[in-house]
C-alpha cells in the first residue's frame, strides 16, 4: 500500500463533500482501487491507492476502510485487483478473511465469485468484475437514499417532526457507498431544509462517532453535537433526544442486530426512556443463515485500543481488558428494521423473512 | 504550586501503597500540603508540594486531587496554609469556589470555619486548624473501613458470594483519604482472601477508571479488568456483572444520586438486568439543604475534554460538544446506599433521615 495525492474529485453535490472515499482510477487492466484513510480523520485526508489485494485486506483489518456496507465495496474492487494478478480465486478468499462480522463482506465476495464464474478469458474477466463491483458501489449509493426516504418517513411520524436523534458510531457516507444508512434520513432532512438537531456518541474505543460522524455530518453543515458515550442517557433524562438511530452489521433471521459495541447499552437506554430505537440497513445486512444473535461471531480487538487509542498510554502496564468490537442488541428493543425496501415493524423471524422474499 | 521529590513514605500496608496521596509535611506554621498529581498517573508519580491557597485552588480545580472525601481533606489542609498566610477566611472562601458539586468541600470548610472561630491567637490557630484538618483525614479513613465492613457484608448477601463487581469512575483510595467507598468492600474482600474480579468502566472523558482506579486495585493485587464504558452492558448480557457499586459527588434528601457522568447510564444497565446498584458514600455526602436531583448544580467542564483529552485532537475543528461532569441517578434506580453508619434500604427521604439522625 503506497499513499499518493488524491485523485481528482469528481462533481458532487455541495452537501456531500466526502463522498468519493471509495473510488476505482483507471481502467479494468491497471487501474487501482483509492481508499480516504479512515484512521487519520478528521485532522489529515489521506487517499490510499491499493494496488494488490495484500493492501486492500490490511485497509480492511486496520479499519482505513470500516462500515458494513463499504467494507463489501471495497472487497468487490479488490476482487478486481486479485483477477489483475491473475489470481482472483485465492485474492477473493483472502478478502473475505479479513473481518468476521460484517456480513456485506461475504455477500459481495459472493457475487465477484459468481460474476467470474461467466467469464471467458482474462482480459474479459477483469472488466465484467469492474462492471460488478462498479454495479455493487452504484446499488449500494441508491439502497442509502432509498433506506434515507423511509427513514425519514417513520421517523418524522415517530417523534412528531422534532428530530433530535442520537447516533452511535458511523454509519454515515464513509460507511457506505452512498450518504449512509443511520445518516441517510439526516442528509435527506437537510437537504428538505426540515428542522434538524443530531447528537453523535464519540463511540470508543475507536472515536468513530468523533472522527467521522462528527466530521462528515460538520462538513455537510448539519447541526451536530459530540458526546462521550456515557452522557447519552443524560440527554434522554432531560428529553433532548426524540429518536435514536443506528446501522448493523449483521442481523440475524430472528432480527437481532449486530452493531458496533455499546448500541446495546443505547437501545437500553432508549427503552427506559420510551425513546424509539430504529436500525437502518441495507438488505444484505440480514444473514438469513443466523438463526439468532448468539449465533453471530463477535470479533476481540486488541487491549491497545482500549489502553492507548489516543497515541499515549492512559492505563497501567499489563492491565487486564475486555475488548469485544461489536454487541448484540436483542430484537425486542429495537422499534423498526429500515431497509432499502421499506419498513419492519414490529420485528420477528415472520416479518424479516416476508420482508425480503 | 511546585513539584518536589515525594515526601518520605510513612509506613503502609502492602496492599495499599498509594495511601500517601494526601499528605502534610512539617508542622503547622510552616507546613506544606503534598498531594500526588493524579492527572499524571497511571505513568508518572508526581507529587505536588502546596504551600500557598492559590495551589490548592488550582490542584482542585485541575484534578490532581479528585473524589468528593479527597476534596474535602485537600480544602481543609488548604484552610491550614490560608491561616500560614494570615488570610483564613478570604482563602477558605476562595477554596470553596473551586468546584460546585462535591458537597464534602463546604461541608469541610464548615468544620474548618467553625474550629477557627474558637482560636485565641494566630499561632494557636494553625495549630488547632492542623489538628482539626487532620481530623477530618483521620475520620475519613476510619468511615472507609465502615463503609467497607457495611458494603461487603450486603454484596455478599446480594450476590450469594460471587462478587463480580463493576465500578464507574474512582471512588477508591485515590478518591478518599482511606481504602475507597466503592473500593472499601473489594479492598476488605482481597484482605479475606475472598474470591473477586473487579471490571471498571474506563469512565470517559477524563478516564479515571483506567488511569485510577484500574491502576489502584492493580497495585494492590486485585483482580481487575478494564472496559470502556460502553462495554458493560455487554458484560451484564453474559452474567459476568452480579452487582454494581459506585461512589457519590452529593447526595440529594431525597436519595437522588450524584455522581460521574455515566453513574445514571450504568444505574439503568443494572436496573434492565435487574443487578443491583450501590451507592457507598460517607454521611458528609448527603446534602439534606437540596430536597432532590433537580437542585444539584452540575459542573459543565470544557469541550476539550471530549476533543482532546489525550493530547492529540480526535474530533473536527470547531465541534459542538455537551460535556457535563456529572449526572444525576434517580433513588428509584438504587438498590442501597452504604455510609459508615450502615445501610439505607429501601431509599426514601424518611429512610435517609432516620439514618442520619
Amino acid at each position: 500500500m503506497s499513499t499518493s495525492p488524491p485523485p481528482p474529485t469528481p462533481p458532487t453535490t455541495p452537501h456531500y463533500p466526502i463522498l468519493d472515499h471509495i473510488r476505482w482510477v483507471g481502467d479494468a487492466q491497471t487501474g487501482y482501487l483509492s481508499l480516504l484513510d479512515q484512521t487519520q480523520l478528521p485532522l489529515q485526508q489521506t487517499h490510499l491507492a491499493c494496488r494488490d489485494v495484500e493492501s486492500v485486506w490490511q485497509a480492511i483489518k486496520r479499519l482505513s476502510v470500516r462500515g458494513a456496507p463499504a467494507i463489501g465495496i471495497a472487497a468487490a474492487f479488490g476482487c478486481v485487483i486479485a483477477a489483475q494478478n491473475q489470481d482472483f480465486l485465492n485474492g477473493a478468499n483472502y478478502l473475505a478473511t479479513s473481518r468476521p462480522t460484517a456480513v456485506n463482506l461475504f455477500w459481495a465476495i459472493d457475487l465477484m465469485k459468481q460474476c467470474a464464474a461467466s467469464a471467458t478469458d482474462p482480459t474479459s474477466l477483469n472488466q465484467l468484475l469492474l462492471n460488478e463491483a462498479q454495479a455493487i458501489h452504484q446499488e449500494d449509493r441508491a439502497a442509502c437514499r432509498a433506506i434515507g426516504t423511509h427513514a425519514l418517513k417513520l421517523l418524522r411520524k415517530l417523534t412528531n417532526d422534532n428530530l433530535k436523534l442520537l447516533t452511535h458510531c458511523n454509519a454515515g457516507a464513509l460507511a457506505t457507498g452512498g450518504i449512509g444508512t443511520a445518516t441517510a434520513p439526516m442528509y435527506l432532512a437537510a437537504e428538505q431544509n426540515l428542522p434538524l438537531k443530531v447528537y453523535a456518541d464519540e463511540t470508543r474505543p475507536l472515536l468513530q462517532g468523533a472522527r467521522l460522524t462528527a466530521y462528515e455530518l460538520q462538513s455537510a453543515n448539519i447541526d451536530v453535537t459530540l458526546l462521550t458515550d456515557s452522557m447519552a442517557a443524560m440527554l434522554m433524562q432531560q428529553n433532548k433526544i426524540t429518536a435514536v438511530i443506528t446501522g448493523s452489521d449483521r442481523i440475524a433471521a430472528n432480527g437481532d442486530v449486530a452493531n458496533k459495541i455499546g448500541t446495546y447499552n443505547v437501545a437500553i437506554l432508549a427503552k427506559y426512556h420510551k425513546i424509539p430505537f430504529i436500525v437502518a440497513a441495507p438488505t444484505s445486512t440480514f444473514d438469513l443463515q443466523t438463526p439468532t444473535g448468539q449465533q453471530i461471531p463477535i470479533e476481540q480487538r486488541s487491549p491497545e485500543e482500549i489502553t492507548e487509542a489516543f497515541g499515549k498510554r492512559t492505563a497501567p502496564p499489563n492491565i487486564q481488558t475486555y475488548s469485544p468490537a461489536f454487541d448484540i442488541t436483542p430484537a425486542n428493543l429495537v422499534t423498526a428494521i429500515i431497509t432499502e425496501r421499506g419498513t419492519i415493524s414490529p420485528i420477528s423471524t415472520n416479518t424479516i423473512a416476508n420482508h425480503l422474499a
